[in-house]
């Protein structure tokens, strides 16, 4: 609990036990909820508030109109011997993300390669720690989910595309690396900020509703998200797309819903993939990984910082640990509303955090 | 075989024998030059020239230094179930690919999903048809290989990644996706080109020795290709590398050498991941990702034309089958000259072209 006047500074348990009481109180089960909770609190950790507790009041929303099973078990089955289809029946996105991918390290012994596609699978948040999670234990991890659409086609009119995320984990020794980003060459929350604040967009980040470059974040705002990179940024999330769609059966681009709102069912997929490198190396590749990491990072001109990607997020990490999670405190307040908000006898555990 | 000054319009199959006799007289076999040659033909029904028979003097330099055995098999290993290790014994690159991806495509039935990790394997060349081939008959594709240092870490010195390109297919009604694209923000033979020509780079495109963003196309060629998009596609760029070395075992970064060199041992390494849809959806998505990408290529913004990766390719291949494979003049003379130097006796079937 720190000193800026827009933020405070809050213990990590503090704010999963908020966020999991929020979540129990409307019915998940205790360690559904401590799962979601964490996840949130995980993006916070590393910096990335847009994916953090914030999203905590669409998650609210969607339990009270029955669009999220806070108490449900995702179907996990195995329809080939490395191909793991799982129905998220409705349940949170870390729940269900994390049965898939324990799920996956079992048959790893076995097949060496393994595939999970999740449908009714509701927003997985940030995606680093799942990355994570399979590189700390020597596993190469790949992700892809589809998103509602924000994106034009290169060339193209109308958010016909998701934002469609890629993340990706490679074990390394001296710090796994650890991507995690959108093919969208920025967030629609970061043009709702420019927009609210009256400020010009960069050339690149988006179009109007005609399709033409905009800097005007009000004109953005009717438009759509520019791809990031251009041409091939466009041909990357479109196929990231694709291969959600083709491996889970669910929505594509204008149809996926449920991630971002509270009143439609969820119609995105996810694609997690497994890998263990031993089993084709036959040795452990983590030492010359480290070594050309290492490379990388003092690469930096003129004295600029180089990062693998995973970095940055290690460092939030850290420091988010050692002196408290900096929080909004809009969403601070709103948290402790949400932790409260059903039961009113529990009102008195109200404490002001300042 | 058309009017263009600089230019000649072949038939195909024309091309394919003339390639394939360079090599079998240099030792390949009569299976192996054709495949070879084939995938050189491929690049050049694409429209992508710089993968085509150009490369055809790289090949047979490195086959009269030793490097590239043309007549080797390569050994393929089930280190698991879905996990398919390749060593390339030092063959051509379509050669291996392709036992392995036929490898892959005998074992889905059981597993769903495998994956192929290649090392000592020489230049797979243009990945798209390997991709194309998977899509058409329904399964999903993605292949990952590490090149030469030629791209700089974002806010970094020096050519410290490959181009590290990602290729992608995808099974669609009316058209399948093939992403084929490297993350450099430009090939290493362009800059050259702009070199020779005395012409201004768009800026973006390089950093000079020093790290420093550059539009001399001179300073350029001294120093690195920038990544696309900016820092997601050096996180991409690198991350591929890595799955790459991961999997492999292969040389990282600037270690790798032998696909554009004539003079030492090919260290680079591929990785194929193919995938059944069918095993995880349980039914055939490809008349769904059909009506989207029909949604996609149908949104151009006053009137321009939107693709689908895979739609260029496959149009240029239908002119080239149509009207002949258009082939500068230059690269029309090296292939008669490469198909007969060996062997002066069949020198007379060299015909004038024109």
């Amino acid at each position: 609990m720190s000193g800026d006047p827009s933020a405070v500074r809050v213990d990590a348990q503090e704010l999963r036990d908020l966020a999991a009481r929020a979540l129990t109180r409307r019915g998940a089960t205790t360690e559904h909820a401590r799962i979601q909770a964490d996840h949130l609190v995980a993006a916070e950790l590393r910096g990335h508030p847009s994916h953090g507790l914030r999203r905590l009041d669409v998650l609210v929303a969607r339990i009270e109109r029955g669009l999220i099973d806070p108490a449900s078990q995702p179907e996990l089955q195995w329809t080939a011997a490395a191909a793991l289809t799982v129905d998220g029946a409705r349940g949170f996105g870390p729940v269900v993300a994390y049965q898939a991918i324990a799920a996956l390290r079992g048959r790893l012994p076995e097949t060496g390669v393994a595939v999970a596609a999740l449908h009714r699978t509701h927003h997985l948040g940030i995606l680093a720690p799942y990355m994570e999670q399979l590189a700390a234990v020597g596993l190469v991890g790949l992700m892809l989910s589809s998103t509602e659409g924000l994106v034009h086609p290169w060339g193209g009119v109308g958010a016909l595309l998701g934002t469609n995320p890629i993340a990706i984990g490679v074990p390394a020794s001296g710090g796994d690396l650890a991507v995690d980003m959108s093919t969208g060459a920025v967030s629609a929350g970061k043009i709702l900020d420019y927009r609210a604040k009256g400020m010009t967009l960069p050339d690149g980040w988006a179009v109007d509703a005609a399709g033409h470059r905009t800097t005007d974040a009000a004109e953005a705002a009717e438009g759509a998200i520019s791809p990031f990179g251009g041409a091939k940024g466009y041909a990357l999330g479109l196929a990231f797309g694709a291969i959600v769609g083709a491996l889970t059966g669910t929505a594509l681009g204008p149809d996926v819903h449920g991630t971002l709102d509270a009143d439609s069912e969820v119609t995105k997929g996810d694609v997690i993939i497994a890998i263990d490198p031993v089993a084709f190396a036959g040795s452990d590749t983590r030492t010359a990984l480290g070594d050309y990491f290492a490379l990388i990072r003092g690469s930096g001109a003129d004295g600029s910082t180089v990062t693998v990607p995973g970095d940055r997020a290690r460092a939030a990490r850290d420091r988010s640990c050692a002196e408290g999670v900096a929080l909004s405190a809009d969403v601070w307040a709103r948290l402790h509303e949400l932790s409260e908000a059903v039961d009113p006898a529990v009102a008195d555990r109200n404490e002001d955090p300042s």
